[in-house]
């Protein structure tokens, strides 16, 4: 595992972090057992996301990662062993250095896992929600709707291709990608609650229409094979979420910088709609516009079981 | 409540914190109720505690916190809205921004809160368990005992006035007095099991002994007139836990700047002990030499109710 001289050998009480030349980007998180992850998921698999979420949430910032503080309850179990080597093997994968953190005891109830990730800022300032303007092309990185599909077949709710399944329990986070096209982005959000919901959200920060060609969505190989490319299941894509892919709006003019960054990073970038004036969000397919479903991804506010 | 304009209105994924001049110190602690907090414990007094704990860590590295990071397990309830009251208190008094956080809904099971703090290191170096050398001070701020004392009162083992019961649930970190001293230590930790189980981590860290001076341990009135003045009252004072105070050391030529800056502060300290060759602790007190007790204080990595 990755331990870095700021975690004083992580004997000491606090971790200390070089000065940084620029601003620090901080995200921490939370997963519970039974509302985040399930008893039976295997626990390197609940390692590696509890890490790639947070980093997924700094490469939307553009910012790069500098180190993690882990909060852990401890039983002294195999589940503990397990966990460990997923933690070791994320941020050994991910390149980012425990800094810290704190494990306490507690035998009984469900588990608890928090982390806190940091990163340095971008030096041309750190994207948010809200920059989005009309004639701005709206972009998202990767393949859409894979975790899940994953989380169907892990479900046992259906067939498919283990790679599925591994796109929902170790997500990759687009750290390169982030860092590089900071600059270029007029907004950028990571798409985590479904890419329906979280385009209505950037359409909302940002004060502006987004209108979306669910066509161009893009999908990968093994889920167009499970699942297939009809307007059904491309809104099946497009409202699962636990993607973790960037989505972000930029000016028509930044279209080849952008390209470049995608190929430089070997992360595909594909370009699925435009901003407009007014608010909210409109779908359209070859087939003409498409109804809003009732649901457009996971609404936070409630518990809900996501595996 | 203080919100710092990094937390970009707790509307973002994240927090961007403005580049230091100086080294980050960061620390991460998990309360879980059942383990470091009981049901009917007061709300407002647990977010204090929170707080307060996570800053005497950055104290005792002589470190001037910047902001906190929350994580809360929410379940709409009256104990959300009296917890994030005393949160807004604790942060208030301390003079410290909620940067942002994670809020995760959870209906069943034990409480879990985690919070992050950072804090500017002192530009003279961050001070660590490590550096007491023979022949050195051990000081003490403030006054020992109290909180262990406050304990038994709330828990209703015995009787004594409320100004007892508020050190144990609203201890004070030594914020200004550990960011005058850091430069003047050679070594420094906050004193959270016990006293004597905190000096002899400290000897441990260093490669040093410890001789301690039970009669110079600073006790409060309160806890004179509640608990005594007798051996046994000062070794239940010294192994109780839950002081927040700082235990340091300093070559003797310190003195008189240390005194200085114990009086800018407004806080006392004590010299309660000296460095020497070898390992281990010693405890000494008018009658002689003193055994040491079979509990030194709060041993980690078994769950207990610390309330």
């Amino acid at each position: 595992m990755a331990l870095d001289p700021a975690a004083r050998g992580l004997l000491d009480d606090a971790a200390v972090l070089p000065a940084g030349r620029t601003d620090l980007v901080l995200t921490h998180d939370m997963l519970v057992e039974g509302v985040h992850f399930l008893s039976a998921d295997p626990p390197a698999d609940i390692a590696w996301k509890l890490v790639a979420v947070n980093l997924s949430d700094l490469a939307a910032k553009g910012a790069k990662p500098r180190g993690v503080l882990l909060g852990y309850s401890l039983r002294n179990t195999d589940w503990d062993v397990a966990f460990g080597g997923g933690l070791g093997e994320a941020l050994s994968a991910m390149d980012v250095p425990l800094l810290g953190g704190d494990t306490v005891a507690y035998p009984n109830g469900p588990r608890v896992l928090s982390l806190t990730a940091l990163g340095d800022a971008p030096a041309s300032g750190v994207p948010s929600r809200d920059g989005a303007r009309p004639g701005h092309d709206v972009w998202v990185s990767g393949t859409i709707g894979d975790a899940g599909a994953g989380l169907a077949v892990a479900r046992g709710d259906s067939e498919g291709p283990a790679a599925l399944v591994d796109r929902y329990r170790r997500p990759t986070p687009r750290t390169a990608l982030g860092v590089a096209i900071a600059g270029l982005v007029s907004a950028m959000m990571d798409v985590s609650d479904g890419l329906l919901i979280d385009c209505a959200r950037l359409a909302e920060a940002s004060g502006v229409e987004v209108a979306l060609d669910l066509d161009a969505v893009p999908l990968s190989a093994a889920y167009a094979l499970t699942v297939g490319g009809t307007r059904e299941a491309r809104l099946a894509a497009a409202t699962s979420g636990d993607d973790y892919e960037l989505l972000f709006t930029a000016d028509p003019g930044a279209k080849d910088a952008l390209s470049a960054c995608s190929a430089a990073c070997g992360t595909p970038i594909a370009r699925i709609g435009a901003v407009g004036e007014g608010s909210g969000m409109r779908v359209r397919d070859r087939g003409g516009g498409v109804p809003l479903p009732a649901r457009l991804g996971y609404q936070h506010g409630s518990p809900q079981h996501r595996t």
